[in-house]
């Protein structure tokens, strides 16, 4: 589907595509220890709620590596110390608490006798678990997306929801690779998304390697191309969502969401299931990191605005449940009123 | 009021502010010939409706200065021919054709025997005569924008209709200066406009630099800060309003219109009357510049894309009239249905 990967594990080095340097180089780093991880998270060489999340729990095995000569409880008690760290470097995406806390879970039920050896091994399994578990997943959802869409469409997308942010597929992207494959004509308009630019830098780069035919432009022209009637549905993936559906995104997609609406231009969220936070009520308990205003004010090390002017930089916004037309997981397809959809989403018993 | 000029002219020679190279370098370029003046329109170093018009009046006396030493009938025709080509630069801007035409007549209206030299003169008092009407011009939709806001109220804008846009005040940005010198508190939201950040580059500094309270965002988080419901009003400039209100602005005020109505926020466009194109009957009849692919691909000469993929770049939209609350002229505040209001106003006898 596409010759770059995400990430890559092996021995204790996690290899990852590092996405700042993206779309001029493609450049690989190793990272070998939890701070390399953690940085790799924070500076968004990684970024994506799926990829962070896998991302960490191969963090909690280079954990291991780095703990495997000394005492079973100490070795458990720095994992678990690890994992906060990890968790604390990106606050929104609850991927990331999710995935560090099911790697403590099955150290948590490890019983009998073990060595750090079979610690190490149980944290390599379950994160190789869950690379499985992303790209299965991500496959699901596009199948399902797909179902939305009709030959000829065209979609709009905001940020980076795709191969780049997960380990395979994407989720708001994955429609289109599979469209690809089975020979259905989609287009898609991109979204540079300021300030980090995910849109132009990494959107525009996987859809074009893959040859899926992509249009970029700026955040502030969507009203323009939606008023050409020509959009057919908005795509995004989310970082989080709350039980009543309101959901966190890169910032903008409240904007587009609210536009879409104007021109009658249906939104569906992509999401893994694990994304979804039923412990959350509402969109107003999704804490918004906000990120150094100097990406605002900086590009490339050029000032493009007064050095002294004030910023305002969240990397999220919130949008709420009333504009979007449906939540799409690995399960099915999510329609209003999410309180009832989503609760019935947990409590089958036929979602395991 | 600032310690920056936008343009001088003096003896055959204009001077302009390089706003392309702003807010790091402030640097005046001279214009001393016709491609110059069309070069420095089309480059965007001088931008903004009314700045430009003013710039090509003074571009036709640098050409008529050029022919001082000819026939006065092959002097006429080369200025005519002029016009034309400095006409061209920028299509969407009515004030450009406006101020051109304006400069024609002088010359049509010239009557009795005259000398090259009186050609000269007569230009560059109309020239003149612009420049201070602009400036009187922009004070007062600067008083009749504030009489629309309150002491303590934040404005959102987009792009720059500021000083930089105009020879003194600015349009949108007039209100903020006026309430500076009365003392009266406003706050402003910037957006910072891509592709070519002039909300960044050049609002947030000639707010800065009038020590105008001003807080920077990227375009896409103005639904965010709309939701907050800190902002009382948008204000904008433009670059042609239609017979029936419907408004071309910057690419990306159509959305913080949408967003607008759907926060319950009213809309401002701040417009001299010149702006205003009572023989483009809708928005359908503006034309709409499409810039080149390479503003959005590329900043600071940084690939923030990759080369291959396909742009879509229109320097303007179009906002529709019913998502416009009041248009604010030099003459008054005029208020929904446009096509009444605004035939109001041209066949008012006071207008003159």
């Amino acid at each position: 589907m596409s010759n770059f990967y995400t990430m890559k594990y092996d021995d204790g080095v996690l290899t990852v595509l590092d996405q700042t340097l993206l779309p001029t180089n493609e450049v690989y780093i190793e990272l070998k220890t939890v701070q390399d991880v953690y940085d790799a998270i924070k500076r968004l060489s990684v970024r994506g709620a799926p990829a962070i999340g896998v991302c960490a729990a191969y963090g909690l095995a280079i954990s291991a590596r780095s703990r495997i000569n000394g005492d079973i409880g100490i070795m458990l008690s720095g994992i678990k110390q690890d994992a906060a760290y990890l968790s604390s470097s990106r606050p929104t995406a609850v991927n990331l608490k999710y995935a560090l806390d099911r790697v403590l879970d099955v150290l948590c039920s490890m019983s009998g006798s073990y060595t750090p050896s079979d610690i190490i091994a149980a944290i390599e399994v379950e994160a190789d678990r869950m690379r499985c578990e992303d790209a299965n997943t991500n496959r699901n959802i596009g199948e399902n997306l797909l179902s939305l869409l009709h030959d000829g469409d065209t979609v709009l997308t905001h940020c980076n929801a795709g191969i780049l942010a997960t380990t395979a597929y994407g989720t708001a992207l994955s429609p289109f690779y599979l469209a690809k494959e089975k020979g259905i004509d989609l287009h898609v308009y991109a979204d540079e998304t300021r300030p980090l630019l995910q849109g132009a830098r990494l959107t525009a780069w996987e859809l074009c390697e893959a040859g899926v035919d992509v249009t970029l432009i700026c955040d502030n022209m969507a009203a323009s191309v939606m008023s050409t009637g020509n959009i057919n549905a908005v795509i995004v993936g989310c970082d989080r969502v709350a039980a009543n559906g309101d959901t966190a995104n890169k910032i903008g997609t409240y904007g587009v969401a609210v536009l879409a609406k104007h021109f009658g231009i249906p939104v569906y969220i992509a999401t893994p299931t694990t994304t979804i936070d039923m412990n959350c009520p509402t969109g107003i308990d999704i804490p918004i990191e906000q990120r150094d205003g100097s990406e605002v004010r900086t590009l490339y090390g050029v000032n493009t605005a007064p050095s002294c002017v004030k910023v305002l930089n969240p990397a999220f916004d919130v949008t709420p449940n009333e504009l979007i037309a449906a939540i799409v997981t690995e399960h099915g397809i999510l329609r209003p009123p999410y309180s009832q959809s989503l609760a019935n989403l947990f409590n089958n018993p036929t979602h395991e």
